[in-house]
């Protein structure tokens, strides 16, 4: 049985604010809890039907049991999935990004975008992402849940990206209207693929350090791509 | 000013057993707005602010003023966008499919990925979408919303996707764990797409038509890709 206050604070972390003040995030469903539990994150407490126990007879660590309208009340997703896990946020450390081939978003704001651009990552192996300030938080529930686990994977730091291009020697790519066909580039093996907000693009701050323009052409009637997906299309070019 | 009526009227239009009765969607926003305008479709009814009015002063049939706080009331966006439409739906018309490129959805059921899809064979000038009956529902309006305005331009079919591949001569690809390269592919000028539910993937029944099984090279460790994603990267390097 849950008490009041748990409940309450679970729901706490649920909000921004929250989170970053206590360092911790929510993680839900037996997927992400698989993953979080071979990785390196540290998990602070695990809330699990009778269901996901039996099936992780293994993990008895601050553990409690809730039953389903417990979890059900907790939960941020449309349907309750067997457990939630509070864990600890990792810190903002600066990665080593020479001989790597690293995403760089300038201004993701969409959750789902953020979380399915570190799914993309993880599938092309590409170990960081670095992110602007102003991009949506890693730790928001719908972020960490459309990772479908991949986060533990992939490093993603925040801070001045302009700094960083500006330091960097290499290679630069981001995705432009006068660019060249994607189609035609050939594979890299370091460097930074450069993606910009869903409804501005790359930024006036950001585009004169793009030395490898990359159009992915297009044939019908859309405006644009979705961000995920056009960093996706790149990927598959270039990795 | 809005009477009560016509509020609860446009609110049971989010309720997909309503839309079906009425034979009626509701699309929000400017731009998609803009789309329907340039379209075949027939929009019943538009809502708007002074705002939207100002920039469209030629639109005047079967037009209601309302306030913004009238409009936050209607929407189903976190943020209402100056304009509601309720449109008309069009028919379950069978597209003619011989010399066309079409993608077959063998069971999406998440509405942003549909959305998303749409947009995708949008961009590559993909006519044609053919869809199980337990796909999502086009007029679902996270779908209509996540397609930026593309849906006006590709044409959304439901019916027995097995019947149509059964009968089809064309060549049918399908993404696969063990198929070629995405990357050696050739492009193609006709034929079928097919891609699979977001968590069980291709079906049993249609598994046996897919003549061209295609992999996405895996390098790091994410388990699978997002389906939209996918369907963006397939068709960047055979169409």
């Amino acid at each position: 049985m849950l008490s009041r206050n748990e409940f309450k604070y679970i729901q706490s972390l649920f909000d921004k604010k929250n989170r970053q003040e206590e360092g911790l995030f929510i993680a839900e469903g037996p997927k992400l809890i698989e993953e979080l539990l071979k990785s390196n994150y540290t998990i602070k407490k695990i809330y699990a039907t009778n269901n996901w126990v039996v099936d992780n007879p293994d993990y008895k660590y601050n553990l409690t049991i809730v039953n389903e309208a417990e979890l059900s009340r907790m939960t941020s997703l449309q349907n309750a999935n067997k457990v939630l896990a509070i864990v600890h946020q990792r810190e903002n450390v600066f990665p080593t990004l020479d001989n790597y081939f690293s995403i760089v978003l300038d201004g993701i704001q969409d959750p789902g975008n953020f979380g399915t651009i570190i799914r993309i990552a993880d599938w092309y192996g590409i170990k960081n992402i670095l992110c602007s300030e102003d991009c949506v938080e890693l730790y928001n529930p719908k972020v960490i849940q459309s990772t479908m686990g991949s986060f533990v994977r992939v490093h993603c730091w925040y801070g001045a990206i302009a700094n960083v291009l500006n330091e960097s020697s290499m290679p630069i790519y981001g995705a432009l209207l006068d660019g060249k066909n994607v189609q035609l580039q050939n594979k890299v093996k370091e460097g930074f693929l450069v993606i910009g907000n869903e409804g501005k693009g790359i930024s006036k701050e950001i585009l004169p350090y793009i030395n490898h323009a990359i159009t992915i052409p297009r044939i019908g009637g859309a405006e644009s791509l979705n961000a995920a997906v056009a960093t996706g299309i790149i990927l598959s070019h270039i990795i």
